[in-house]
C-alpha cells in the first residue's frame, strides 16, 4: 500500500519536519519506505495519536460531575456506573461506541482501564481488534474492603490475579491478533483501592509475564497523603516496591511526583500519562510537566475520559500547553509577578504534539508515533476547510504554521482519514 | 414564525431551567410569546451565544504565534497585520469568512475591534447585517507615536475622532440597519497606544453619541504597569477620567483589577469581557471571575480572536471553567493545599453558560441571551449524533446533565441551526 501526501511529524522533542512523501506500507503495516511524492494541498498526514490514560467504562458520564473531589467522584458516581458492566451487553453497546469515537478523533493507539469484569474487559479487547485500534486493555484490580464498596470490588486478592491472567491469556491468544495489536495491561486501579497483598502478586505477574503495567500515581492531594499515610512513602516508591515500576508501566497524572520520584521513575524506565484537563477538576495542581522532562522522565499524553471531558488527545495536547503557561506565569493576580509563578515552566504547542504522538510511543516502548521505516503506519489525515471546520490551511504555511494551526484549531470534524497499522479505520472521510 | 424544541436557558446566573417550547416570533425577531409542544429528542434550543471581544482583522493569525509575549506580538505579529486591512478587498475576504465562521460556532452576537482603517470597518459592519449577525463594531483608534509604529498610526487625534464620527454615521445610516442589528462602538485600543487628547475627545464622543465604548483594561503586567506608570493611576480609574466608563462599556480581559477599580466598574454600569483562553498566553495570571461577580460587576465572554486560538464561545466558557478551577487549586504542587489557590475561585458550567448567553447581554445592555417574552429570538439549536460528533444526549438527561454535556463536549459540528433577530443565519443543517 502507498500512501501519500504532505508529512509532519516530531522525530525529536521540539523538532517538526515536514515533507511530501510516499509512504510504502507492507501487509503488517510497517512503513518500508519512504519516497517522495505531489502533495495535495490543505491537508497534512501526520502520526496517530497516543492516547496514554482512558477509563471506557466512564464514557457514558464524559462530561458531567466534574465538580465533586475525587473520592466523592469515585465512590458516587463512577463505581456505580463502573459496576454496571457486570452487564455484557451494556459493554459491548458502550465499548463499540468508544472505540469507534476515539478512532474518528484519531486516537491510533489507547490505553484502557476497563472494570473488574473479565468477560466486559475481554469484550473491549475483541472490539478494538476488530475496529483495528492499537490498544492495551486492563481489567482493573481493586480488592482493598476500605475503600472499594462491596458491589464493586474484587472478592480477593486471588480472584483479582487469577482473572488478570485470564485476561492476558485471553487477550494474547485471540484469533487476528496474532502480530499483538491489543496487548493486556496488568491494571491495579491504585494503591488506596489495593491491598498490599494484590500489588505484591501484580508486581510479580508484571515480571513473569512481560506485561505493561498501568496504574495511577500522586495524582491529588487525597490520593497522595492517602498513600504516604498507608505506606510511609510517596506513591512511586511504594509502586517501585511492589515491582510494578518497569520499562512498561504507566503511570497515570503524576501531579506531586517530587524529583527524588523523578530519579526513580527514570531509572526504572516508566512513563507518566499526563492528562492536563482531568487535572483541571481533580488534581489540585498543574503537572510539572517542564521539570519531568528535564529530569529525563517519559511522558506522554492522556485523556482521561471521562475524568477529563474530551475523547481527542488534540485537545489534550492544547491543554497541556495552556496548563504549562499557567503554571509558568502563575494564577493569582494579587501576587507580583516575579512570585506567582514557575519560570520556565511552559512547553509549546510542537512539544505537546511530540507527547501526543513520539512521546507516547516511547512511554509504551512501541514503533509508533513517527514517520520512519520500521515503524508502523498509524497516521491520520488532517484536511480544513469542511463544512464544520475551523481549521484553515494555507499553501505557504510552513511546519510551525501547520502544527499550531492544528493543534489549536482543529477538531474531529477535520480528521478525514485515520490508519492503524496501514489499515484505514476512521476518520470522516471527506 | 413559530420554532419547537426542548429548550435549555439561565434566565438568572447559576439557575437553569429546561422546558419544551414554542417560541413565537414576530417578524422583528422578537418573542411575542412562548407556548408548550412536543419536542424531538437529542437536541436542545440554546440561547445564542454572546462574544463580547472579537479582533476581526487577526483572524488569519487565529492559532499562530502564540509563544511571544504581549508587546512583541503586538508589534511583531499583530500590527503588520492589521496594517494590510488598508486593502478593502482583503478585508472584505477575511471578514465575510470570519461573520460566517463565528455564526456557525453559535455566536449570534460579536463586538469587534476592527483596524484604524475606515473603508475596511464600514465593510465589516456592512457583511455582518447582509449575514445576518448582531454586531457591535468599532474604528480602532490609536495615535501615539511611541507605541504605535508610524505605518500603522492614526495620523492625529482629530483624524481618529472623525474617523469615528464617520463611522458611527456610517453604521447607523446602513439601509436595512432600522432595527440597529449592527451598531457602532467606539474604540480606542487601549490606553498604551492613544494620546490623553485622543482618549478625551472619544470619552466626549461616548456622550455626545450614546455609543457602546471598548478597550482593553489592565490585561497583563506589562499593561497594568505601563498605565499606572504613565497616568499614576489604574487603567479602571484613568478610563473613568477620561469619560470611558459608562452602562454600555465593555473592558477587555480586566485581569489586574484591584477591588476597588471593581466599585468604580460598577458603579458606572460598565462590563467586563473575560477572555480566559487568551489569558493563559498574554495575561500572566487568571482573571478573578468570582471576585468581580461577588462584587457585582457585569461579567461576559469574549473568545478574543486571535489572541485567543478559538472562534468559539462554547470553548470559551469551557476554559473559564477550567481556568476558575486552576485559580482555586492553584498550579503548583510544591506548595501545601492550603496555601497554594483561592479558595472559593472557581465557577459551575452552568455559570459560565449564563456568562456566555444572558451575562453578555447585560453587558451589552441589549435583549439577547434569555428565552423571554420581549426578547430577540437569538438562538441555537445543538443536536448530538452526528456524524463528527462528541455529543451524545440522552432523553432522560436533565437541565445540568445536558448543559454540561454540551459546554464540555459540542463544537460546532453540533450547531445545526443558528438564529438570530428570527432569521436563520448560520449552522450545518443537519
Amino acid at each position: 500500500m502507498v500512501v501519500t501526501g504532505r508529512a509532519l511529524h516530531a522525530p525529536v522533542r521540539g523538532v517538526l519536519e515536514m515533507f511530501d512523501a510516499a509512504f510504502v506500507v507492507d501487509e503488517g503495516g510497517t512503513i518500508v519506505e519512504i519516497g517522495r511524492a505531489e502533495a495535495a494541498a490543505g491537508q497534512v498526514l501526520m502520526p496517530g495519536m497516543v492516547d496514554l490514560h482512558v477509563h471506557a467504562p466512564q464514557f457514558p458520564q464524559m462530561g458531567q460531575a466534574l465538580d465533586v473531589p475525587l473520592w466523592q467522584w469515585l465512590q458516587e458516581k463512577t463505581f456505580p456506573l463502573e459496576a454496571r458492566y457486570a452487564d455484557p451487553a451494556f459493554a459491548a453497546e458502550v465499548y463499540a461506541r468508544l472505540v469507534d469515537c476515539l478512532l474518528d478523533n484519531g486516537t491510533t493507539t489507547a490505553v484502557y482501564f476497563a472494570t473488574i469484569h473479565l468477560a466486559a474487559t475481554q469484550a473491549l479487547a475483541e472490539i478494538c481488534l476488530k475496529a483495528g485500534q492499537r490498544a492495551l486493555v486492563g481489567r482493573v484490580a481493586q480488592d482493598d474492603a476500605g475503600q472499594c464498596p462491596d458491589w464493586y470490588r474484587d472478592a480477593s486478592a486471588e480472584v483479582a490475579e487469577a482473572e488478570t491472567r485470564a485476561l492476558i491469556a485471553h487477550v494474547r491468544g485471540m484469533a487476528g491478533n496474532e502480530a499483538g495489536l491489543v496487548r493486556p495491561v496488568i491494571t491495579p486501579r491504585f494503591i488506596p483501592a489495593c491491598t498490599d497483598d494484590l500489588l505484591a502478586r501484580l508486581g510479580r505477574l508484571a515480571l513473569e509475564s512481560g506485561c505493561h503495567v498501568q496504574t495511577h500515581c500522586s495524582e491529588s492531594d487525597w490520593e497522595h497523603g492517602y498513600v504516604r499515610d498507608r505506606c510511609a512513602m510517596s506513591d512511586t516508591a511504594a509502586l517501585a516496591g511492589f515491582g510494578l515500576l518497569g520499562r512498561h508501566t504507566v503511570l497515570a497524572h503524576g501531579v506531586f511526583v517530587s524529583e527524588a520520584d523523578a530519579g526513580v521513575i527514570r531509572a526504572a524506565g516508566s512513563g507518566i500519562a499526563h492528562c492536563p484537563l482531568s487535572n483541571a477538576y481533580f488534581a489540585d495542581a498543574v503537572f510539572p510537566l517542564r521539570r519531568m522532562l528535564d529530569a529525563g522522565v517519559n511522558v506522554g499524553l492522556g485523556t482521561d475520559v471521562a475524568g477529563g471531558a474530551s475523547p481527542s488527545v488534540l485537545e489534550s495536547a492544547r491543554h497541556a500547553v495552556t496548563a504549562s503557561r499557567q503554571l509558568e506565569s502563575g494564577v493569582d493576580a494579587r501576587v507580583e509577578a516575579g512570585a506567582r509563578g514557575c519560570a520556565g515552566a511552559r512547553v509549546s504547542a510542537a512539544e505537546a504534539f511530540w507527547l501526543a504522538t513520539a512521546g507516547g510511543g516511547e512511554v509504551l516502548d512501541l514503533p509508533v508515533g513517527v514517520f520512519r521505516v520500521g515503524y508502523q503506519f498509524d497516521a491520520i489525515r488532517v484536511a480544513g476547510g469542511g463544512a464544520a471546520s475551523n481549521l484553515r490551511l494555507e499553501a505557504e504555511d510552513g511546519a510551525q504554521d501547520v502544527l499550531q494551526k492544528v493543534i489549536y484549531t482543529a477538531g474531529r470534524q477535520d480528521i478525514c482519514d485515520v490508519w492503524v497499522a496501514g489499515r484505514r479505520v476512521g476518520g470522516t472521510g471527506s
